[in-house]
């Protein structure tokens, strides 16, 4: 410990050697780390797209077969349609990432919902943003472990009954991970995403050659056939249901505009290209895996995921290159649950620290990570996949409704900043007109795209609120409601808080005029006598109070009050219903409703401490209760007097 | 409120109208009651019988039926046996109602083994009566219920799988309604009990007619017949564990010379009389159900009871009678675990206010009931429930041993106090010579009856503790030495604490040389201030203490106490791995190490009260935390300030 002086302040510093002690927590999750050793690194585009690419491209596992899953209410007929909405899907991908593609350009230091909600459509929107994203985190995590579970038990389907303790032990595993702190070095994101790339180009690639070839067979012993709902026509509501549900294909896009900051410079440009090259590359796969599922005959079912169906297909059987496949879906199925678990704290550190969520989601762990943040998501995420059994049909219909509210939250902030720049500081804007389009101001131009993008991840979310609200939507509509009211309540709370505890306008109280000491007792002993000297240190007016179980230990009680008690006060209580703290509590009531102004009241709690802890076991504890009771209560100082018994 | 002044003493009286505050207990067990409510109330033979036989006479439901588990390991062939061991069963019982006379007579207070025991033989014997009544009566609770829903499952198979949870619930129900603190109005007890002597009465006398007329049919479709072990020869080793899994007829046959007191005068008479009405009903019912049992070819199963196969043969099928047997079987099963509810609270109260036992078991509830005792019974009685799944025959190998000890204990001391009255005060019995025989002293008689009653039942209990050993016996005589270990232990700390807190030799003292007062801080705003202003009305010593996690906030801290912190020191505990209460657990660590004599240390704890306790979940609470940390060291005292936020 190094001892500095300055102007009268003492600072006691650690020396560099100082360890904190171990605990089990050291054991599970390593070693704590000093603040000094918050590290910063930055990446290139191929490592880029690997960190950021596999939320989004691991939606591929799961999409083709959600679309499946509600065409198979009218009957595989309905599966020609697989292709076409998957079309549609692609064609919303393409406009959402070039409207993405100014948001990286504008905010080069991180362009998330909330931050563009916020700085461009004010509080609410903000909150809103938060909320959805929050929950879509959440909902990450879910639907990627249990997709990831569903994975393994195609290839194992003797594991399917263990799935949802299966999942739940996975999200703990991650986030056990995450709390140790991985350092997130770039390479152990690189080997699974183009592992999983590659995996699957190879897959669908066969797949499409044999088609062209005229080779590609015919799912063997498909899964029974599962359709979310029973029989139906062919409703344009069934068609923009399954469209819904494919959308889900879409999460994780707007991961890179949030990781700007982590790029290379010139960041906003190399940030920019890899979303691109993730669009590409999450468009191709997504539309090959619905065009060959349509054609091999695959059916959704819980119990073989389409990626499984479609693998064995192509392999002509359960072979090395199937499980290659498999076991690479699964990875990057496990890759995108973790990369939520660094997006949800570090959002929920930012509500924090704007007073949004409560304080301690902005404090740093041991490991320099936000533990507080990983342990509520891993307990929501575990929470969800046990009530939904572990299956991504159920947890879809909660899912992309979250993302697309903070699409459209994001591309309405930035058509709204444009606007803004255009009409505010057009002087900007002349220098850099006429670069693109000579006719139309490049700031309206750009509002446009943005606006494009508000308007159609706006009209998806509308189209998704309304065909799945039956299906479980409607928790997710009535949870950010709730959300965003728990945000405005605990601002409230904090800025009241920052108001009364302000020193601005605050003068000297006035002095105390009396100082009143109550000590109630048990009974008159050596710790009753320690409390006592304690009492008379700090006032002269103390009152021991003693509640009368029983009139005959009351008189003994007295008696001896009288030769030990050194002239103080007693006051006893009866309690003919044998109670403790009733009485007591109801004496010091009464002594508050009687206090004058500027008077202190303290009661004097003395109380054992045994040796052994068990020794506790064999009191009452009334002085805990009794601070318990009067913790919360307004202008009483509560004094414990510890009494060691030897 | 009535106040009353009294040298000095003011005593503040409840007014008679007074009525505790209401909660949810109000509603679930009844107002409470004013200790002077306590009920007194003496009864008759026949009110007598019916209060104190319940839990003797409801094992003839199940006595029989555990002779014939063991037997049905040979086969049926073995079930000849069952009625010489029942005649053996009911010698023993004669023996020891016989023994009991006495001890009847000698306590008209109440002789219980523990109290006995306790008299006469000393406080290591007097545990272990404690020890071995505690847990049969827990095993009353257990046995009874299990076999009374055992009744109601064999007149209803539907209930079968729900055996446990019914239990479970039955026990909770007996617990409520003994918190509520029944008034045992002996009319209650009366129906039951003459209910159950007349129905059973009734059909063993059918039973035994129809037998006598050659009348008496079989078991039409018995149950699937169960051993509790895999097929084995007729041993002796076999006989005597049956006549061991029989003896559990005997348990209850103490019960009455607990409740002596109840009696109306001449209470001992009275007392011996019902003992001896109860022991000849129980004798032959048990003796008849023995003999009818192996007559009609009843087979044991936890399907159903042998009690239901004999009523259904002798009533010729499951008609009113058949129920009505059953019902009056059930209901006495539950009067004999509302015995136990009544009797281990009382011993464990009696155990308590000798220092064997947490204190906290000898004060009466709301109800004047002893509430904690009445919940630990029926929380343990669940568990052996639970973990049996409500078998009573997997129940039984713990049952009786806690009887037989607590008898042999009982009779041993009842045989010492003989001695002791025949050597040590001789005059007294040379005026009662000659009575009963005239040749040997009156007390020798005394001893030798007592004598041989220990005698018997100890070798009973090394019979039982042998056959049963593997079966769970183990399990008991693992538990009575450890609880009459905890016994002593407790009763050693509660000698020691009275030592340490006498104050007898106990001089004032010395005064107080120093009081420094220690601050810790979390910011400097109005509740700092509040409690900087209590710590300089403790003393001129004081010290504010602030953990620095982040510098640049030290830094704000240091100013704004320059400014604000009249002058008090301020000391920074650096902390570079964010830490909050670890370095000021080591600082404060370090100021009790330099303590000097009759030095006190006050560590002020500011802390705020929110308006809502949900305002609680938005701060660390490191107030809280800091208090749990320091409560239990010694030398530290410990002030709360509180700051209310309006």
């Amino acid at each position: 410990m190094l001892v500095e002086q300055e102007n009268g302040t003492v600072i006691l510093r650690r020396t560099a050697e100082y360890q904190p002690p171990r605990s089990w927590r050291t054991w599970l999750i390593g070693r704590p780390l000093p603040t000094a050793d918050a590290p910063h690194q930055t990446i290139g585009k191929l490592v880029g797209l690997a960190v950021f690419a596999s939320d989004a491209l691991s939606s591929t596992a799961y999409a083709t077969q959600e679309i499946m899953v509600i065409l198979a209410a009218v009957g595989t007929a309905a599966f020609g349609l697989i292709f076409p909405i998957s079309v549609a899907i692609v064609v919303l991908l393409a406009i959402v990432t070039f409207s993405y593609q100014q948001t990286i350009h504008a905010y080069p230091g991180g362009g998330g919902a909330y931050i563009v909600a916020r700085d461009n459509l004010g509080e609410l929107p903000a909150q809103m943003a938060g909320a959805a994203l929050l929950t879509d985190y959440i909902l990450t995590v879910a639907v990627s472990i249990s997709s990831g579970v569903a994975q393994v038990v195609s290839a194992y389907p003797e594991l399917f009954p263990y799935r949802v303790a299966l999942s739940v032990g996975l999200v703990l595993f991650v986030m056990l991970m995450n709390l140790r702190g991985v350092r997130e070095s770039g390479t152990v994101f690189a080997v699974p995403t183009y592992f999983f790339v590659v995996m699957m180009t190879v897959t669908v690639g066969t797949g499409l050659v044999q088609a062209a070839l005229g080779r590609l067979g015919q799912v063997v012993n498909p899964p029974p056939l599962e359709a979310l709902h029973t029989a139906q026509a062919l409703t344009v509501f069934l068609i923009l249901r399954a469209f819904s549900s494919g959308t889900a294909a879409l999460t994780g896009v707007e991961a890179i505009s949030n990781g700007i900051p982590a790029f290379r410079e010139p960041r906003s440009r190399n940030a920019g290209i890899t979303l691109i090259w993730m669009s590409v590359i999450l468009g191709s796969l997504f539309l090959s895996i619905s065009f060959l599922a349509g054609r091999i005959g695959a059916l959704p079912s819980e119990q073989e995921t389409v990626i499984s169906q479609l693998a064995r297909t192509v392999y002509g059987g359960r072979g090395v290159l199937y499980l290659a496949s498999l076991l690479a879906t699964t990875v990057i199925l496990f890759m995108a649950a973790n990369t939520s678990f660094a997006d949800f704290p570090r959002l929920s550190a930012l509500l924090a620290l704007d007073g949004f969520l409560p304080r301690q989601l902005a404090y740093r762990g041991s490991r320099l990570v936000y533990s507080r943040g990983i342990m509520a998501l891993a307990g929501i995420a575990c929470l969800l996949i046990v009530v939904f059994r572990a299956s991504v049909t159920g947890l879809i219909p909660l899912y992309a409704i979250g993302v697309f509210l903070s699409f459209t939250l994001s591309q309405a902030g930035m058509a709204h900043r444009w606007w803004k720049i255009g009409h505010l500081a057009p002087d900007q804007e002349v220098q850099e007109r006429g670069s693109v389009l000579r006719y139309m101001p490049r700031w309206q131009l750009r509002m446009v795209v943005n606006g494009v993008g508000a308007f159609c991840t706006g009209v998806v979310m509308l189209i998704f609120a309304t065909t799945k609200f039956r299906d479980g939507a409607w928790i997710v509509l009535l949870l950010m409601p709730t959300l965003v009211m728990a945000f405005s309540a605990i601002h409230r709370h904090y800025r009241n808080l920052a108001r009364a505890l302000s020193l601005e306008h605050y003068g000297a109280p006035p002095a105390v005029t009396r100082h009143r000491v109550i000590l109630p007792i048990g009974g008159v002993h050596r710790g009753t006598l320690a409390g006592l000297r304690y009492a008379r240190s700090l006032s002269d007016d103390v009152t021991a109070v003693y509640v009368a179980l029983d009139p005959a230990e009351a008189d003994r009680i007295k008696k001896k009050w009288e030769m030990w008690g050194e002239g103080v006060r007693l006051v006893v209580l009866d309690s003919p219903y044998r109670l403790l703290l009733e009485p007591l509590l109801a004496y010091i009531e009464e002594v508050l409703r009687q206090r004058q102004p500027n008077e202190l009241i303290t009661i004097v709690v003395p109380h054992f401490v045994p040796r052994r802890w068990w020794h506790n076991l064999l009191h009452t504890q009334t002085a805990l209760m009794l601070r318990m009771a009067l913790l919360f209560k307004p202008g009483i100082i509560i004094t414990d007097v510890p009494y060691l018994v030897e």
